[in-house]
Formats: C-alpha cells, structure tokens, sequence
C-alpha cells in the first residue's frame, strides 16, 4: 500500500543561504474508480493514498451512482493479475448489489478531465514525455533575491482584483522579476490555464525566460501545465504534493515551495537559483 | 456577461452578537468548452467568469489538443439560437484550424467527474433537484460557542496527520461539536468523499443532527456533497463561492464561512445558530 507521505530532501533558502534538510511531502497519486460487470471506469482522481474503499463509496453516493449502504456488495483493490504490484493499490472495484442499474448518464455528460494517465505516477510521467515534453535546459539563472519578491508582488496584485477572499491566482513573471499578468479563479488550474492561455493567443509561448507562481499548494496538474508552457521556474507560497516534485525532477523543472520574506524550499534544479 | 464577484448580503457574528452586512462572493459558474464540426464537448469546469476564451485555449493547450496558436481558427462564445442569454457566456466554442485531427483519446480515457450539470448555475441546482435532493428542514439547534469551538479542534487534529503542509482536510462534528471523523486529502473533494463514504459504509447517513467543516474555501461541489449526506450546518475556514452560496439558500443549509476564534460570517439560515 502508497504511504500517505513520502520523504525527500530538498534546500532550505534563508537569508541568502542555502542549507540541505530532509522533508515529507504528501504523496499524490491517481485513484481509478472501476465499477465491475459490465468493467467500467468511471472515475480517476489525484488523490493521498489512504481511506481508498471510504473515496470510492463516498464519490458513487456523492454523485447519486448509489444511494445506500445496501446498493454496494462489495469494494475492493484491484486483483486483477495484469496490473502490478504498486498500481493494484491505485485501482478500486467496486461490485453494486446483484439488479442495481445506475444511472451512469451524469458521469457520462459531465466530466471535467484531468490530465491523471494510467492508474500510477509513473505512467502519468511516462504520458507527458509521449505528448513530446522534454526535459528543460539549464540556461535560465534567477538569484535568490528576485525569488523573495515574488510573494509580494503577487498579494499586492490580488487585492486589486480579489474583494471576495475567494480566489486562486496564478502569475507569470519574467526573469528579473517584475509581474507580466496576474489571473484568478475560483479553481487554481483555471487561473493557469488562463494564464497559459492568454500567452499562447499571444504568440508568447514557450515561457523559456519566465517563471510562475501560484497562490497555494503546487499539485501535479500545476506542474504538468507549466511543463507544456515551457516553464522553468514554478514557485508555489504553499507546499508541492509528491507527484509534483516527481514531475519537477523529471523534467528539470526548479521547484520553490513555501516562499515566504527571505525563506523559501527548493525541491529540484537549484542550479538556476543563484546565491550571493 | 457574468460578473466576476456576485453581492450578497451576509451576518456577522462576533463575540456572540450578530450584524448584517454587505459583502461580495467570488462568482462560481461552470464552463463548457466545445470543439465544433463535428460538435463535441471536450469538458465542464467550475470556473470564475472573465477571461474564457483564455482559458479554452490554455485547458486544450495543457491538455495537448493544441500545440500553437495557429492550431485554433477561432474562439467564441456560444451563438446557438437555442441556448438562452446567461447560459450563452457559459459556453465557449473552439473551432480547430482545418485538416486538423486532434487526438481527443487521453480526454476521453482520462476523466474526473464533476458535479457540474447543464451550463449555468441554475441547471446545476435543478439537477440536485431531479436527483432527489430535498430542502433540509429547520430541526437542528446549535450554539455560537460550539461554531466558534470547531476551528481550534479542526487544527489540531490536522497537525497529527498532516506533517507536509500539503492536505486539505473535512471533519464531521455532532451538534455539541465533538469532533467524530477527520479525512485529510491532496484534494479537497476527496477529503470530503472520503468522510461521506466512511459515514455511508457504517450505516451513519444521513447526517441530519451533524456539522461538517472544511479547511479551505467552500465550493459548490462541497456544498453539493454535503447536501447529498444531508448535513444541514457546513462551515469552511475561508470564504464560500457564490454558486455554494445559491445552493445552501435554494436547499436550506446553514453556511458559515471565515470562521475563526470567536468570529464568523454566516451566508445562508442563520436560524440554526443561537445566540445568547
């Protein structure tokens, strides 16, 4: 079974000096929500390992799927011998009572799809390098000092346009620092898709020279669009998941979490961050 | 076009006495986004007005739909003569440079289902309606002291589990604020299916004489599951969507947001909260 967390090491940046430290991170990893006879998949989220047959049973309920206890005969991990060892935990079947026919139209009708590939990390890794993402060049260097001012720059930007103490932002700022575009929504990857977007419609893209910062937590799906935008540098005020530092690895992506004043974490690619 | 921030008339209650106020919601409103010829919805997301055609772009962007700027002929809100006025700005359609097949396979396999239903609001909290969901009765009484009493146990029970930063967390609370069940997710939807589905499986549903509290802000996906499980007090640390604002009024849930020591807003069915 994934553990709910995962260590790692990262680089504590304080006052222009940077320190080693080990650090948990917590684990991200799809979940697939299989229903059996007729196999149907008819879910997969990002989620903590942990509570696995309570999501699945709570998802069908919260989505009218079933509507008692009785309507579920039994939740399972996946057995099937095809799948191995680490994705079985990643996979969840569900058996409905014997005559129950759900109405699946809902979950048919409206999705909203997510970049979430395969049923493990690995696979969701492996689907980004088929799409052509390729791990980033070093060249982009960034000092420390221009890292500090970001977090700033950004809360000042939100409260001109955030009244409502409700929104997510994502902002793109160029290499020494100063605020290119702030957008917001009430879902983190919608204000990043707004962002990538309007840079795309502006003939902007790849973000080769840029770095991004977003307001809270840095989740797989932020890293993997800053991926496709071609951006070097993702800062986050809040922590990464474990799948967003896999990512960041994997691709050469510099990853700072917790930037606050003159502190902030590094977890890949310091090489671009440099220090007095 | 829809506005970015809804108004709303709100109560403050602080050190046991209450005030009406005037206050502002982040506006939440689900998005369609559909390719044309052959017609084809490729996702529904929760999303804040402003800045859609954007964000069209940038979700096919990230999701590899798209690889540059001249890969889309054309962005545009709906026109159809069949869809009305508001919903008209819910939708966006994305006509695709000509000749060009896009590979929708990774959308289609890969799919996380959202409450979202229909293009507006209004049809989303129709569908709650149609799914059988019905206006919580009064029943429930609970103190101001007991609300003021869920953020400190909510943090404490958080800072057992959670030693990333990086977790969301739902509690379930009885009606003398007795924390019963804490789940804590990299999702905060997760979080919340995680808590329903443990209540579902013992038999515990629904949760009519409960309080559920969240660690972040209150959406309508939220709302709507909490709706689902019948809980009729939701209180979220931070602040409440306009759409979760709409759902709690229209299905009589009281919504308590930006709780804090000793202060908190409450948005919708004040009458559950006494006050000396």
């Amino acid at each position: 079974m994934n553990s709910s967390q995962t260590k790692t090491q990262i680089w504590v940046v304080e006052n222009g000096q940077k320190r080693a430290r080990g650090d948990r991170l917590a684990t991200e990893e799809p979940l697939e929500i299989r229903l059996v006879s007729p196999q149907r998949t008819v879910a997969v989220t990002m989620r903590s390992p942990g509570g696995d047959l309570e999501l699945a049973a709570g998802f069908l309920y919260s989505e009218g799927v079933v509507s008692k206890r009785s309507d579920i005969e039994n939740l399972s991990y996946c057995v099937d011998p095809e799948v191995d060892g680490e994705q079985r935990y990643n996979i969840v079947n569900v058996k409905l009572k014997e005559g129950l026919i759900p109405d699946l139209q809902p979950l048919e009708r409206h999705f909203y799809t997510t970049s979430a590939c395969g049923v493990c990390g690995k696979a969701s890794l492996e689907h980004l390098r088929v799409q052509g993402c390729a791990v980033m060049p070093p060249g982009l260097q960034v000092s420390a000092e221009v890292i500090y001012s970001l977090p700033a720059q950004l809360r000042a930007a939100q409260r001109i346009f955030d009244r409502t103490g409700g929104l997510h932002a994502a902002a793109l700022f160029d290499r020494e620092g100063e605020l290119l575009s702030l957008k917001e929504d009430v879902g983190r990857h919608n204000a990043l898709d707004k962002l990538i977007g309007t840079a795309l419609l502006g003939g902007q893209l790849p973000l080769s020279n840029h770095m991004i910062m977003v307001s809270g937590r840095a989740s797989f799906e932020l890293l993997q669009k800053s991926l496709r935008a071609g951006v070097p540098i993702v800062c986050a005020v809040s922590a990464p998941s474990s799948l967003a530092v896999s990512l960041a690895r994997e691709f050469n992506i510099t990853l700072v979490g917790f930037l606050r004043e003159q502190r902030f974490n590094v977890y890949t690619a310091i090489e671009r961050i440099c220090l007095k």
